[in-house]
């Protein structure tokens, strides 16, 4: 029998903090009740300080980050429109078969699981791209199956040095809310993440920001949609409502995690991922081990994916981290499975849960068959979190 | 200040048991691990149960009943397919103007908005349709605008008399669980419902039963979809699992509800919805006024639209009773915003429920302006309830 | 099995409202942290002006009304002490025999149930003391088993009139928060109520209202007592500690319902009270039956004690109410027992739940044997509950 | 502002666990309905089996454990007896004291804070007590302030070989249900505890085992009490009534506890205890840093005491963890104030928490000034933590 705390290191779905747990636990009421809308207004309000956008808007879709997707694209594109996406994670993988399904000519980059969004191979191909027949750039801003922040402004320079006016298409699922992210300053056009990461949610929610442009492309595009059709929500959000029942447990939720935020400060709450994630980094490298992103300038600090030695199955490090010490650890996806296991460091989090984190993956690795000295890891994710808070942050930004 | 217990009586959301709304108070937990799948394979196979399906699927999608609508049209049907379809209430519309978006070709019957699906005219069209143009027949079983229950075993007779292949879609939304539905008996193939109604959920998910010939079908149907696509959901959930992360918390609550419908007896859970129905339409009809059904065999037991008063403002009684007496009643939808209001008796509801919102209709109604006999209508339902269980249900159901 | 809300009518535990409910659902806490303390101190203060006392303290007990009783006592008085009490139901016969056991030397006025407080009575034993050998007099401010509200002003006034120097001990467990108190105004020493009754809070806590002048006496006081010393609780309390483990979840509901009474208005919750309660008097009188309380001057707004007509067992009608029904109504105690039922309208309520209570009596009167009209209670409340709020309270005044 | 979750490390309120805290949320009920009883005569039932008693009886007070305190001594002992006691922890002295107030005539033997019960002193002094005097001997089984376990097998061996008679009562407030305690095959007659530890529920009862004899003084014990009376719980108690409002949420609560600790097994859960207490105490040894008991044989499994090194404040240890982790450890009481923190490994636990206590103190430490080597201590505990868990149990017996 498990006894005492799921310790949940997965990056999603991440830790439901104690005041929007109370805040979820309501009875039903009535959607269209008079005094229902009033307070969704300040909380799409809310959003779109989180997105960084003044202009744009916050749509929120009962469903899940793959299905704002699916509402990202089908809202903006025509069929058969050329688009450039790179793969080299699960969620890219996962993003270029939707792209596909939907009908979409899907201009292909893959690259190594690790890597970061091909800048310059984007610069190259917008480049050459005179007649504009790319309609849209996908980036996926965290890949969370490898740990890996790509560098949304950079994709946002190139594509203006080409003067190229695809719409760009930005997977912020688990990195919204805790990594910078600027939708307006980096000219996004779509911003899709859900509910369950750095907002700090059940699952339920697919929630995607729209930027002007993005919105007026919507009105002529022909992809076949109905659920996901922006003009609904956007006609009925302006007053706090909903074309269809909305999932009002987590409304309550969304207010009371938008509120925790704005109590901690967006700053900060970025700040404070930056100094864990550095705690966990230091403690790969005090194992000897190596994470799966291929640069330091492109770690994350939502997820880290540490690959386990040779010989040593990652699936046996997590299944005796659930079954032994009741912990989840994230798995390795795709090509990834028994290579990686990855540490969640998202949402609401401190210094302590990650301290746990690392201290039960020392225990697992060794008995998976790694050669780990105890405590090792912890010692070198201390002496981040020794520091003063603010001095911590600085130096995990180094 | 609201105080006291907001008593609501719309028709979905509905109320939650206590012992759901205890299963939905988790904390989050790896939806990938290996325990997870277990318990919902028997929550799939309860599901089955309740549909009354065999070799059919249950799906559940992250979404709403509106998205298990949008589901059932893409996975089954092409571009352009020649569909059938009633619109006698605001859902109805709404499904159809879905299906219009969807880029199928929709035959439209429109009947006033209290009419049950139009069997003869089904019968009429599908047998006039030689060559099998026509591919699926939508059918509204239970039309929440207008509280109208119609025959779809009735439609499945004249398709069956027509020999007709098409397709039979059912909007089960405020039926399944609480009406008599036979998936297989009455050859429905799509069959859609939502977690809010009789499930006695929070809104969160579409919940979609998929009979084998639709599920045939879904193998060919070009319609684009990918969030929605059956056959991820098809192969994941026979384990247990889903091909994107799970509203976990609603599928606590699910098996929760599912084994509360299974502890009182799905026949008695509807005999129950008879027994309680059959009150409230009895205190309108002591009140002298008319419901929408246009006749008894169209009555619906789990919502009662009832008409105002010439000069009654409807919406009057609805704001007097949400705003005085912290009561919710549903309103009239569509064309009939004003002239109706809604008693949902639907769920997990019990005769002091019925009496509450009878009791304070009247209430609402004199002060809206209506002349009304106090306790007239509570004195009525009374004379209902007061039958021991059993009788009460066999008089309703006369 | 039960379905739908469980009405719960008895005069305590009385229903708990959702914000109480959701600020109660945490996790545990370190209740000697050092901002533990600060929240109480204003929950202390709040708690003052509840009681309308200036310079007295309130004290909270982990335990129950019975609980704080015994403080009450144990603290302030003296073996063999002489102190006047009057029995004129359940809980003053309760009390009076508390007072025995611990060994007071109790004059007991035995009256009949139904009957208020003996004014003139207490007035001449009170005259007639003139050694002040009685050292204090015991009055029940509301008896929850009769339903009647007796005139604590009035027994300060022929206190004062005597010249008399007891301490004046006032059981206000059920009036508390609901009826007009005024500890000070009315020279109230000790104070008693419960945290499950108009502070809807679930039971656990014994709350004591504690005079300067009882605070003297306890300086003094020779009766054994340790859990229930008062100096240990002042001490603690000034900075918002405890001298034992709190119950923190009932402290966090705590201050959730002060913030509710505050946001109401505690002259709108007494409002509230008088006019919910005509309703229910109301009903009763259309019934033809009778209530406990010898004379309209000592109906209580907080429950309504109704006698069962000759021949029918109060027992069927709360039984019925349970079993066939999912209704709780209160019992007749001791004496009363088979020949009352007693409706709560306590604490969190409002116009629709008296409503339930009436059309559900209504039905289990009628199948326990009663003749009664269907509807004819109901139909009186609601002419009290058709009236504007402010209006129908002073109807209910008169 | 703090993120993430609160680390409980103190000595209770202990963790509550998620099934317990989901039977808790309910709303009221009325505890004098028919069926109300039926449940808690089990759950009586299954509280004996924990206390390790065939005919004794276990009580529920709504209160605390110093109610339970109360409660033993009241209904056993008279005015004035001699009882026999030792102070060698807080809440030893605390006892004490308590007995004092009620009028006992207490014979204290003094030892240092870390010392167990003074079973040779005890033999001494029962051995001269020709006339049987003593009427009671009081030992705490787990001083929660110092971490020391006593022998109360022992204890009862002294008191046979003296052949006295006195009542054997045991302080089990941070041991029943966590460390062996035998009831029965022990003697004892009085055994106190709390909701609020082994029992993983909030505060809020006191609970007292009462052995046969015990309730039989209890007949002529001629101390004044009233709510504390056996008879009154004891009478009640049988059908699984109470003789006041029971805390009906701690009841729910209470029997999801039970039902936890039988799914585990009792016997787990104090190999649990033990091995997870051996990683502490390992930490504290490679720290180079002492625990409070005196000698190995006393080490408590629920609690470990921990001596700062000279010019540490134990104080900035605790508060740094506080402002800085969000974490709660123990403090020093009394006289260890400054000397002192704690770490409770008591109830809902697991190898992970004592993990991030042992990580978290380490921090702590360093920046309140000791010199400690970063990952030591987990090492330490690592190293238990990693043998099998049977295993683990053993060696941490040793």
């Amino acid at each position: 029998m498990r006894t005492g705390i799921n310790h949940l290191f997965i990056p999603g779905p991440t830790n439901v903090p104690e005041s929007v747990r109370q805040a979820m636990n309501v009875p039903m009421q009535d959607h269209r009740a008079h005094d229902f809308g009033a307070p969704n207004v300040g909380m799409f309000r809310d959003l779109k300080s989180l997105f960084r956008t003044k202009d744009g808007h916050v749509l929120l879709f009962p469903g899940s980050g793959t299905g704002a997707w699916e509402a990202a694209i089908t809202n903006t594109l025509n069929p058969g429109d050329r688009v450039l996406m790179a793969r080299h994670g699960q969620f890219s993988v996962l993003w270029a078969q939707m792209a596909q399904r939907l009908g979409l000519n899907v201009d292909l980059i893959d690259l190594p699981w690790g890597a970061g969004a091909p800048i310059s191979e984007f610069a190259r191909l917008l480049g050459a791209d005179r007649k504009g027949e790319i309609k849209a750039v996908f980036v996926t801003h965290n890949e969370t199956a490898t740990g890996v922040t790509s560098d949304i402004a950079a994709v946002r320079r190139v594509m203006d040095e080409a003067f190229h006016e695809a719409l760009l298409f930005v997977d912020g699922v688990s990195s919204i809310g805790c990594l910078p992210f600027e939708m307006d300053a980096w000219g996004v056009d779509l911003a899709v993440t859900g509910s369950q990461k750095g907002l700090m949610l059940p699952p339920g929610l697919g929630i995607l920001g729209v930027s002007p442009k993005a919105l007026k492309a919507s009105e002529t595009a022909t992809m076949r949609r109905a659920y996901f059709e922006f003009s609904d929500q956007v006609k009925n959000n302006e007053t706090g409502y909903y074309p269809y029942t909305p999932p009002v447990q987590l409304l309550h939720g969304l207010r009371a995690a938008l509120a925790r935020i704005a109590e901690e400060g967006p700053e900060n709450v970025i700040a404070r991922h930056r100094r864990l994630a550095a705690g966990v980094r230091a403690a790969v490298k005090a194992w000897g081990l190596e994470v799966c992103a291929e640069s330091p300038s492109l770690y994350s600090d939502t997820v880290t994916a540490i690959r386990t030695p040779d010989g040593v199955d990652a699936r046996d490090v997590i299944r005796i981290g659930y079954d032994r010490y009741n912990a989840s650890f994230g798995s390795g996806l795709g090509p990834l499975a028994g290579k990686v296991f990855r540490i969640g460091h998202i949402g609401d989090s401190n210094e302590g849960m990650c301290l746990t984190a690392i201290a039960l993956a020392e225990l697992c690795l060794a008995a998976a068959g790694a050669t780990i000295q105890f405590g090792s890891g912890v010692a070198a994710a201390q002496a981040v979190y020794a520091q003063p808070a603010i001095q911590a942050a600085q130096i995990a930004a180094e």
